[in-house]
């Protein structure tokens, strides 16, 4: 270790107690990487604050020794926004997980950014209301992150994005100075609204060390309803014609090659007989009978015209629950083929263009490989999933999908969609951001970072490539 | 006219047609003021661009001259953010004002800044969604004004601000450069969010000329029940109550007062025999017999606690409309007394604390003063009128406003409210911002004008003082 290093672990043990800081080697293997995989982690070391003025000193001793932060939370992430793979201090937030009394009036919970998605979801359950942000990792992610990277996830075509949700923040900008955003209020129009800069920055501004989220009521008697689909298009169509009479909670799709391996693989249950090309997923809430013979007609009606080939309903929360794996289980089976992940969108109406253009440029790149489409197609968002063949090497595999990559993003591009829905840039889609983002959007972005993290020690190559 | 100024109307005459540049002393009245009328309109011109590229030229003509631009929309703004009092050019939208067709499956419509708030609402109905905010100015307010300022209004409680209802937005940045801020989509988690930067940031960062908006499924059967309250406390329990069971449309609330003057002035019927000291006016989906039933339940359990002295429930739409005037026509009554009119919020936990608080910062003062109460209580936003009495001069009426006003944003600061709940910061609000908003938080506010406006052309002295 060089006597820099050295520095910098006695200045953190000077300003934290001792069992703050961390240089144990599964700890720093541990905390220096998230979900994706794909970079050796190798951070200097690991430092657990209590509170955000912990925070801020951090901050502030990290500008006068010239170190880099990378913010901490879960590490659930899916475009390596977390990693620490070139010697900086990671700031875990794991220790500022307090999760504050429900204010019923106000229908917001005050929590530290490092409270677990669904301890939060549980708090809100026992006052009789509802945090709607729900995804794979809600028992790993914390709330810190979620905001960072403005989380999506099973339910926003009903409740949007984690950005929604978010009435107030206390962040520590890369100056080490604490401002309190929006401070949990339902109206304030005075300025630029900085909560909004934070959400979905992905920790180059600064951190994230305390929220405030709203709640609402929880949905009543959500019920879901598997439909086996013609094509593509139908898709579209059967949505268009159900959201017209019934709010939806989820409306999600995947392809028969998903719904096999599930079947294969998970020991699920095929919701009907009838193999079909898609298969779309709706949850909607059974609030009353009337709502119940909307969806009956509406269903119908998509089956006459020929766009629903097979259906089925649960009734009941178990049964709701065994159809939801046919969705949910999708990706943790497909592990088996290290697929190539790939998250993107466009709007709603786009997405057969979107899905046969991507189709098009991975088989024109190799005509035998497998693609595994499903996604929350109800905000246009697509989960690209190419299977490796099994008798390509994984390394070469990754080779030949980064150069088919390049070519995806130049088709989500002319259709005007995103290169990353809702897992964000990270270091993974940093070198592609000009897909989406124009030239002189990125320079204002660094202008801005420039004016919070002035000394640029906030998560340094993620979002932007280093300078 | 000076050399300069002459200089200025050329350029622009030669940029765009001759009808589209005006320097007619009634226009220049016109579109040099918005709805508060306390500053004398001075612009040096009125142009009227029909295009996008067309604002940019502006835009680069002013870089180039040296001359500060107003961005200008249906100006019925109330904090003076329209406003052009020093000889700038004022830019209208008005011209800008295409409606595309509805997209059904996207759920959006692409409209042009200068579109009005109405028309909007109009087709999206047409294709049976709609648009839900919605204000008493929504006849004449453009839809650029609304987002430049995030409007809020009457049905903010369930579906939030201009901001969560805008997928896109073409903007023209102080710099000339026109950036496409999210084209229409659901998700896209590619770095810091400009969108949101632009939404409320009342022109002094650049131009929005177009929007994609996004649209819902029109609520069903919209039903209002006035109710009589014993004290300002009751108007909050009664809130978490009924909102515990039902999902609310607007919570508003008014004094009886506000109620007598719309009584007396406005022939407005009384809800009921029953005088009590305020009133909450609820609209909820009568969508179901079962919601029918948990909104009786709820009144009456509220009337068993004392908290509820009296109820009235509309049967109809002409009902629910004359119910509405109880609340809605009190702000065109009270004009005859020329009120001080103030626009503030809390958390709706501190609604209480904060009438409470104002009220006594008024007393204190002048004790005979009259404070007409109203708002949109469920989301902590009161707006606050105090009519100027009879024998008081109106300039010292203002004088003596101005002083109670300091006292009242002390008493805001000190609940962690906000100066500005809705109408903007403008330049009513400027030199108060800090009440609400750290010095710090002002500087960076000013950083990140100086990235997308260099040369300080866009909208000056609002939101900030004039350097």
């Amino acid at each position: 270790m060089q006597r820099s290093s050295i520095d910098v672990i006695h200045s953190l043990e000077t300003l934290l107690s001792k069992d703050q800081v961390s240089t144990e080697a599964s700890v720093l293997e541990s905390y220096g990487q998230d979900w994706t995989r794909f970079t050796q982690p190798a951070p200097l070391a690991i430092v657990f604050p209590r509170s955000t003025n912990e925070v801020a000193d951090i901050v502030k001793c990290a500008r006068t020794h010239k170190f880099a932060l990378v913010p901490s939370g879960g590490r659930t992430g899916l475009s390596g926004g977390a990693v620490a793979a070139n010697g900086e201090v990671v700031v875990s937030l794991d220790k500022l997980n307090t999760i504050e009394a429900v204010n019923k009036t106000d229908r917001t919970i005050a929590v530290g950014a490092g409270a677990i998605t669904q301890a939060i979801q549980a708090a809100a359950r026992e006052a009789d209301l509802f945090y709607p942000v729900d995804f794979a990792s809600s028992g790993s992610s914390q709330i810190g992150g979620n905001i960072a990277t403005n989380a999506g996830g099973i339910n926003v075509i009903r409740y949007g994005m984690t950005r929604e949700w978010v009435a107030g923040l206390t962040v520590v900008t890369g100056t080490g100075e604490i401002l309190e955003l929006n401070r949990g209020l339902m109206k304030n129009n005075t300025g630029l609204d900085f909560r909004h800069l934070f959400i979905g920055s992905e920790g180059v501004l600064g951190f994230i060390t305390e929220a405030t989220l709203r709640l609402c009521s929880p949905p009543k008697d959500p019920t879901v309803l598997v439909l086996g689909l013609s094509d593509m298009d139908a898709i579209m169509l059967v949505l268009e014609r159900i959201q017209g009479t019934t709010p939806l909670l989820a409306y999600e799709f995947f392809s028969e090659l998903a719904a096999s391996k599930v079947v294969e693989h998970a020991g699920v249950a095929r919701p009907f007989d009838t193999k079909t090309p898609f298969y779309a997923l709706i949850e909607f809430e059974r609030d009353s009978e009337e709502t119940e013979a909307a969806v009956f007609e509406a269903v119908e009606a998509c089956m006459e015209s020929g766009w629903v080939l097979d259906a089925v309903m649960s009734q009941s929360v178990a049964q709701a629950r065994a159809l939801w794996r046919l969705r949910e289980d999708i990706s943790e089976t497909i592990t088996r083929w290290t697929p190539y992940k790939n998250d993107i969108s466009s709007t709603v109406s786009k997405v057969p263009q979107l899905l046969s253009a991507v189709d098009t440029v991975v088989h024109n790149h190799y005509p035998d490989w497998e693609v595994c489409w499903y996604g929350h197609i109800g905000d246009g968002n697509l989960h690209l999933n190419i299977l490796k063949p099994e008798n390509l090497d994984i390394s070469d595999f990754k080779a030949r999908c980064g150069d088919v990559s390049v070519d995806i993003f130049e088709a989500i591009r002319g259709l005007g969609g995103s290169i990353s829905a809702e897992h964000g840039v990270g270091t993974l889609k940093a070198p592609f951001l000009e897909y989406t983002r124009t030239e002189s959007e990125i320079a204002s972005m660094r202008a801005i970072k420039a004016i919070f993290d002035p000394d640029e020690i906030m998560n340094p190559g993620k979002i932007f490539l280093a300078n």
